[in-house]
């Protein structure tokens, strides 16, 4: 079957915001078998979005569009698809108390324009959208579907995965497309391609490898007439590639690398804080990211000043002798940060974010602190020199250090 | 003038690559004065390419082409102009002289595969490309303009800059675009969109209101013969919106919280801590993604349990009588945040993050606490019960206090 995306707003259009929509919903098309044959991007406009709906309807049996479902008079999808279906859009009153109530959770009161999303056409369904106003359409007539969502990633991707995804796979038939994704950390991706590139020439499974802001991912498409066939050919494939990978890999698929520390931490009971310098805060905000964290994330610290890590038990000696940033200083932190708290293990960074050196050293070099009961150690990162760059990948490199000490323990 | 961008590459339509060129390429026609209404990413197929070429040729006047340019068989681009300007290919000696040096510039054989990379059509200039084999073409015919350029960001963004843009500049006459974007938080779409809706019905400037996770966006776009004119459309649009929108407006453009309230802390020469629960070191993480941050952020605590909470001061008497998550332990909180890293400021989250209640009180829930020399306050928040947007809506509205705060001083 053929598929084609949608992805409406001006804002895409002046290059204000890149269409990451459009990118995912064609990867996550490609898994369910469709072939996207089309993406557009268009507009606010009425007449150039019925033109498009239209077209789509015409050269594609599923019409996938993001955008457009919000309240105010330049979202216009529901217009579009209204008229290009040739029914009128009323009111529902389900939807319209739905809304309402969601309003009344939230303690405002409901502008009269946010009416305009419960509304429906004839031919639509209503998907819903728990993180939002706008419920989705889902459009089905003449054995083409139309699939309306909104634009909000956070929003588009809930409702895309829970709601749009088994509909969609009832209506998919014949060939059988499974997916694995190996996530690693270390390696580069032109190193991690040589390890890997020989061993799939067959063509199936194909293997893709990608960099990705946790790390490597390489990923495995398995096509085949019944699943236990492509069942079997990722199985075959993936042990392959963990031989290859050995020890890089962390996790696969939708794992993330902060629940893998996390599970890790709950199985063996041990509880983690953190004391952070160049990184911000931002350990502790991954891992409280992660819903019951509570269990084993004892508290975190960022001192921002030299005088702030001595006054949490950091050695002013040892800062005066080795400089702030200095692998003595980082074990002496993440120590600090386990006795303050009374915490299993300890985990620590000191480093320079950038763009200005600190006592005489670049930006890009991190060195993360590990403490346990059996003593402190430390490891060296250096990263691009840009400070977003830097604080996310020493923030990675932290959690995979600390997934690996928790597998020794 | 109307301009369309064409995106070439079946890798596209599969979503393994993230159509980059089609977000730079956007932004830069519309500072050129362009009006970009439509982007398609279409895949390596000479019928579906003929199809994209010959409807952007009639719906626009310029149309901006990236990818295909390659020389394998399934690069073909240049077949698809060539049949929808019913014109032929040939190779052109100079050109194919020009790659043959190239490649013995890299010591290597020239693949025959690779001549076709030396072809033009009677309509079609090469556009020189130092980055890589293929030259871009230039077609111009009836008023009517084609430019493809190869499909890799580097090749595509030099010849871009160096060789079309002076080219482009040439032919755009007549019309300014100038943008404005004032950035907003504290109300919701539709209600920003019915405080600002009335103000412009002349359709110029055209104004558009965008949720982001910084809060709501207006977006006001203005067309003039003349810069002047049109920066004094946006000028006066300005005041209009500001008037309405008060003190909701936080920021314009490029502008980021946490740098607006960085800025106002430096030119008050004040300083900031934070004592974050539910928000987990997020505010502390975004108020140091700021360059130079330092000189005004003393530290932060992610005090993630009651014990460690009055381990750093908070009265525990407090806790017992109002619950952890309490307007009233905010601001002993924010307080405490205060003393301990001896700030001018302190700031202060508890709340429930979810996807569990806490002491009876729902996901969602956040109080924000504030400190200064005058004494702590608190406000209540109230958010999507989704644990990552809670964080987030916690950590831009406790910035938004702050500066609405620092306002005041």
């Amino acid at each position: 079957m053929r598929a084609e995306i949608i992805s409406i707003g001006t804002e895409l259009l002046l290059g204000e915001v890149a269409d990451t929509n459009a990118t995912y919903l064609a990867s996550q098309l490609a898994l369910l078998g469709l072939d996207v044959q089309w993406v557009s991007i268009v507009g606010d406009d009425l007449e150039r979005l019925v033109d498009v709906f239209r077209r789509a309807l015409c050269r594609s049996d599923i019409v996938i569009s993001t955008g457009g479902l919000g309240p105010t008079a330049d979202d216009l999808t529901r217009e579009a698809i209204a008229e290009v279906m040739g029914e009128k859009a009323t009111v529902s009153e389900h939807l319209g108390r739905e809304l309402q109530a969601l309003f009344q959770r939230l303690g405002r009161d409901m502008p009269p324009s946010n009416l305009k999303q419960a509304t429906l056409i004839p031919s639509a369904q209503a998907i819903p959208n728990p993180r939002g106003t706008a419920p989705g359409w889902w459009v089905e007539r003449e054995g083409k579907t139309m699939v309306a969502m909104p634009g909000p990633p956070g929003e588009m991707r809930r409702m895309w995965e829970r709601e749009v995804v088994p509909r969609l796979r009832e209506k998919v038939q014949g060939e059988v497309i499974l997916c694995r994704t190996l996530k690693s950390f270390g390696l580069s991706e032109a190193e991690a391609g040589e390890m890997v590139g020989h061993l799939f020439t067959s063509g199936n499974p194909t293997v893709g490898v990608y960099a990705r802001p946790d790390g490597i991912h390489v990923r495995l498409v398995a096509v085949a007439r019944e699943h236990q066939e492509a069942a079997s050919l990722i199985r075959d494939a993936e042990l392959e590639l963990r031989r290859a990978l050995g020890d890089y890999v962390w996790g696969v698929d939708d794992d993330a690398l902060e629940a893998v520390a996390g599970r890790l931490l709950m199985e063996k009971g041990l509880s983690v804080a953190t004391m952070e310098s160049c990184t911000g805060g931002l350990i502790a905000s991954t891992l409280t990211d992660v819903a019951g964290s509570s269990a084993y994330f004892k508290g975190g610290f960022v001192p921002y000043s030299a005088e702030a890590k001595v006054a949490l038990g950091v050695d002013g000696r040892l800062i005066e002798r080795h400089g702030t940033v200095s692998p003595e200083v980082a074990g002496a932190m993440a120590e600090a940060a386990r006795q303050c708290l009374g915490a299993d293990i300890g985990i620590s960074t000191t480093g320079v974010a950038g763009p200005d050196e600190v006592e005489g050293k670049a930006p890009g070099l991190v060195y993360i602190g590990m403490a346990d009961s059996r003593g402190s150690s430390s490891l060296e990162g250096r990263y691009p020199p840009h400070r977003p760059d830097v604080k996310r990948r020493a923030t990675v490199h932290a959690l995979f250090a600390l997934r690996q000490r928790l597998m020794t323990l």
